[in-house]
């Protein structure tokens, strides 16, 4: 079994060290990730420079680009023939809720997808027990290659940051919602020159049952399916009648 | 009316400066973007920097950002109200079908609503007829302004690159689907050295009835309502069988 | 009299329209700059991406890149013949001593007598009295026009920040010396991570009888000439006798 | 014998690898070099953005830096103890003549003598031979070790890219100079968009007796002592006669 692995948290990160290795005991696996911690670059495309690739010593390919880029570039580019799913971790955090859209490691997946492949987003609710996350990541792929789930399929998994055995379950949730992120940090540098952080994310605002931020929160790893599809259907009538006023 | 201009050519780009006379002439316009192109930036954001701004001799200001920095930089720190609506553009080409997930443009307007306020983002199908393009965005403004949709309305519109004349109508429509983008250009530096481009976008797949590809194609402007869940929620029995399996 | 213009601190910023503005009086002035701010650029060139320009309204030329590649493309792509001087600047701030070496403004100065031309740059040593270091590149350059000094010539000019009028001179000096930087800022960003901030300038270590530190603390203009040539001639012999040791 | 090392190409070049192997022999080397490839990086620092440190597998650290910034976090924040040497390379290609002044791999050298260590840059003339730099640092840091030169030296060494049996002896030189540098690549992007690639350096224009380019194309090993004052003090008379008319 051919595996692309990627991430946003870079190549050098854990996360994809303990997920590479974790994969290589079911396939063949290729890991190619953004040379940078590309946190926050949700689906972006490097479209004003071009993309250069370098064979790190453990085998892994850097590439001076996003995780987006990344897929695309390997399965495009790196492979004979393509892979046959793409699995994008163990993110250093979670990807629940509207956090999804800003996430490169998720947006990795997407990219597989798009590309005509399965695929896998996998976080680990923490920074401690990525051994428990390359488990579940393991038995999903390995349940994925037994039972297929179809080419458009992209799971979003995060895993609480507990012991394996800890873990209670597995939860197919919905995306919870936050309340809006907090201000901005605003500061100054030390030359006196104003400067604006992004602050941290909101609190939880939907974290209901059926959630993604639920099932973690009660030891479950929560698998979220996504599809790219923006279109808000049932709105559609509605804004016809509005457009004819 | 306050409004908040963004888009994601850059802070000088030819449409913005469309978009931000047109509106203004509705009410007070705060045009805030980024200081380079960021075509493809889609939901990025800066994490691991400070955002810096810059106010330009014609008073827009520019952030050393991504288009959903500048939108919330802006409505966080450079508001004291919030503005009632984003509007995003226009856009340099189309943003239709899955091309959307990987706009920066689209992603200013997400970016607002995320933040509570109604948004849209509006797109050239070509690079002729910004003029066209300013009157319909005016057109919505001011009906979202007498007829408000709800606040978590994003509209993608876009608009067809001929005179405002020969503009047919407008069409509410789903996003369509385009096949797999070409192969990425393998090519070399000037120094010899490997270097791969993004390819061009691939042709389009489901353009059929309904789809924003075919409301430009005839001649008409396609106005497609986004939403930001990306839970595939018809999906979630099969897959929970499936891990139950 | 065709003059390129250009800087560090960017194409948006204060002293290059002083210092375009004050020299389109003496002759054809094209002002081709950095589009960001790239103070701290010293003589750095982009070698892994390509290059794009864009003329914005006022004609000037912006540049994704140092302010070394901007002399250079400007000399080697941008005119049909050659300018014939290159002035850059007016720099925000003091470019004294041993941080003549750090500046992207002395850099682009530099790069034009690479190619052939003289250059000045200027610097203003404070915020305020752009007007004065205006008045005097202006006289500078006019005075190169009727007495040349020949094409390799680099000056560096610091202007102290005074009216004009308060101004008591020009003196030919040399560069002085800091003592080393102060240490580094240590913080975290608001994620609690980890950074660090290059610290403020030394204090002055050799400000004495003849350096530019002395000139403009006294009320004068500073102007350094400066080569480009590294060699330490003085300590050839001695090396040579400690390699055959 | 505390050794830091550091280089332009980047922390996972061969060349660091190279030098910092060879330099272990001598005593404990750190080797802190940037994340990303900085060839022409000269003397740049990062003022606007913080820096960011991380330890890889081999216990180098990745800088999201320039080579002058990673000598100046090293040794004023990373140390506790200052280093006795900064050595920086080995660089994949010449830093011969004018082209010293671009040469990130010399600034690093030039940083650590700014901060008062004495310093040695040290380049393969090719892409082969790193063996041979290696064994030629070795030696020159033990030689530097038993009989100091001084701390204000810099030693800008460039090795042919020979065997180390074929190499014919160290030569003391001036650096030499090159004819401006080729026009540049002007081209487009896959979208059909203008770019400008910097083109390649100039021929040799200077590479007479006594020069750096002569004594590697001899088969010598070059050593250029450096030094950091760029003041033209042989034009300080004419230039304050020129001042006075």
């Amino acid at each position: 079994m051919k595996i692309l692995v990627s991430n946003d948290d870079g190549v050098n990160a854990v996360g994809i060290k303990a997920l590479s290795d974790a994969l290589s005991e079911l396939g063949e696996v290729l890991t190619v990730a953004p040379d940078r911690n590309c946190s926050g670059a949700s689906n972006s495309l490097t479209l004003t420079n071009p993309l250069r690739i370098h064979t790190l010593e453990n085998g892994y390919i850097s590439v001076n680009g996003t995780p987006t880029d990344c897929v695309h570039l390997a399965i495009r580019e790196l492979y004979q023939d393509e892979p046959e799913i793409v699995v994008s971790g163990i993110n250093d955090g979670a990807n629940l809720g509207d956090d999804t859209l800003y996430s490169g490691t998720v947006a990795a997946a997407m990219e597989g997808r798009f590309l005509g492949l399965p695929a896998l987003a996998i976080s680990l609710v923490g920074k401690t027990h990525y051994e428990t996350a390359a488990i579940v990541a393991k038995q999903l792929v390995e349940k994925l290659k037994s039972a297929p789930l179809g080419k458009d399929q992209i799971l979003n998994v995060n895993v609480p940051d507990i012991p394996y055995e800890q873990i209670k379950g597995i939860r197919v949730t919905r995306l919870g919602a936050r309340h809006k992120a907090e201000g901005m940090v605003r500061t100054q540098d030390p030359a006196g020159r104003e400067i604006f952080w992004l602050g941290p994310p909101g609190a939880q605002q939907d974290a209901g049952e059926g959630t993604d931020f639920e099932a973690v929160a009660q030891g479950y790893v929560s698998i979220t399916p996504l599809w790219v599809d923006l279109t808000a259907y049932e709105r559609m009538s509605a804004l016809a009648d509005w457009v004819e006023r």
